[in-house]
């Protein structure tokens, strides 16, 4: 049996985003899930900043959710897991768990997102490059991770 | 048949909630939605300020999550239709959708809201007069809008 | 004597702007004031949005000052007092008064903006409409608040 | 003649943080600077956290200002040297230079930190292990960096 590939982000809450009830504003949590999926996509090799700049098509969130267990505090020290949990012809999910100390779990959020061609604005099939590299994320994927895709991957587990 | 009724929330885009794809960034609309709750409760007599002072209680947001249809951009006139959709013993959930011109429908939203008891940190039953307050505001309710409760209701359509 | 003529833009301190000491994060009174130079520059007839979809120039800011006297609270109604205090050929320098109940002073800001050539990216001197919206807010100038420039003026106080 | 002490703080511009002009918003530069702050304190041993939670003091910004000299952009790699520009009997002032690709300067800050008695709300003189702390990042101060003081110090150059 495969594991599901895991890439890690990880932060530590600032000052600014504790709200009046003294905890992290819970929309504070989509940010720092955007953030983690920035910073997969600069890993897997198709950074948001390449897309943007030189490509044909964008991939914009059409759907997020997330669910609260446990309240975050200023200074707590996160690990945002992301996985990809779905892929389809034009679109991907991603799930993401937000980890504290000893692992605990204090959310869990999901994003979606389509590939939009920037002329039609209409959804397209995903680009086969981007198609296949996270295509090696799938667990039970008969690729493997590519140590090309991944140079000096060293926040990213089993990737 | 009785409309549900819709309690609504101006704003205009700033200039700064923009992305580098050139639209707003997704996460924004989840505080838009929360500055329309913040502004509901207030207007229903339950101001999120009074129940940080005042409450033995609070209500965090345990579940969100957003779909998103059109994009918005810089200077948007929006307005967010903000409803009751439902009414628990400990819980509540609201539902926004975010329209723009010609009242387009760019967004909905939802955000689930339980009651937790400040002291124990476990969910509690609404408070009795909480729970009146939004109990006016489900469809079909035999308890009617009550002026009382909605003194100046100048944003508040059939509220 | 002619008193300066001051533009108000009013707003309620939201739930997510508080920091960990439980008070406004400082930066976001920068944003605030942005947000009433957002709103001013509309009034005033020269719309952000205009510039940046129409005009040749831009007006970012080259500096930027704060001064805070007294912390801001969750809920906080706030009046801000947004001034032009200078007038230059390139350049123009807003003050920003940050008014809490009884009028007391909580901050003061101050901004200044370099018209900004957007092909050669090298100042220029202001657009004249520009400088002739401006120059009526000049304490002391010739000339009179336009009633055409400033239609619904409901915020404005002796504009 | 002795180098001023820098400490550095890195980080890469967010696809978020960028406005309707398509350049990163002048006030997020500050965020920037207080979360390299943050880091600052948290590595002289005098965490904001600690602080805020043990502390009889607070060490809030009383004022603050910024220069900008050229714009950043999404994705862009930033370093913020941080340095004490002066160190009061109640205050100190911090410096900050965000740096670009070839340590291109785009902009600098400034930021003035009181000490103010928890209790009273008043100024109050800085305590002394803190003034110590800070006293070793006076240029030409008589005092040495303590290796005790800056253990892992993986991120400071010359502290």
């Amino acid at each position: 049996m495969r594991e599901t590939p895991v890439f890690e982000h990880k932060l530590t809450v600032p000052f600014q985003d504790i709200d009046a009830a003294g905890v992290v504003f819970y929309a504070h949590l989509f940010r720092y899930a955007h953030e983690a999926y920035e910073d997969f996509m600069q890993h897997i090799g198709h950074s948001l900043q390449d897309i943007l700049t030189a490509g044909s098509y964008l991939l914009p969130v059409v759907h997020a959710q997330a669910d609260y267990r446990r309240p975050l505090h200023h200074a707590d020290k996160l690990n945002i897991e992301l996985r990809l949990t779905k892929l389809g012809r034009t679109s991907c999910t991603l799930g993401y768990r937000v980890l504290g100390d000893n692992q605990t779990e204090h959310a869990s959020l999901q994003t979606v997102h389509v590939a939009l061609d920037r002329t039609r604005q209409g959804p397209q099939t995903l680009p086969a490059p981007l198609q296949a590299a996270l295509a090696r994320l799938i667990p039970g994927s008969d690729c493997r991770a590519d140590a090309s895709v991944n140079p000096g991957a060293g926040r990213a587990r089993k990737l």
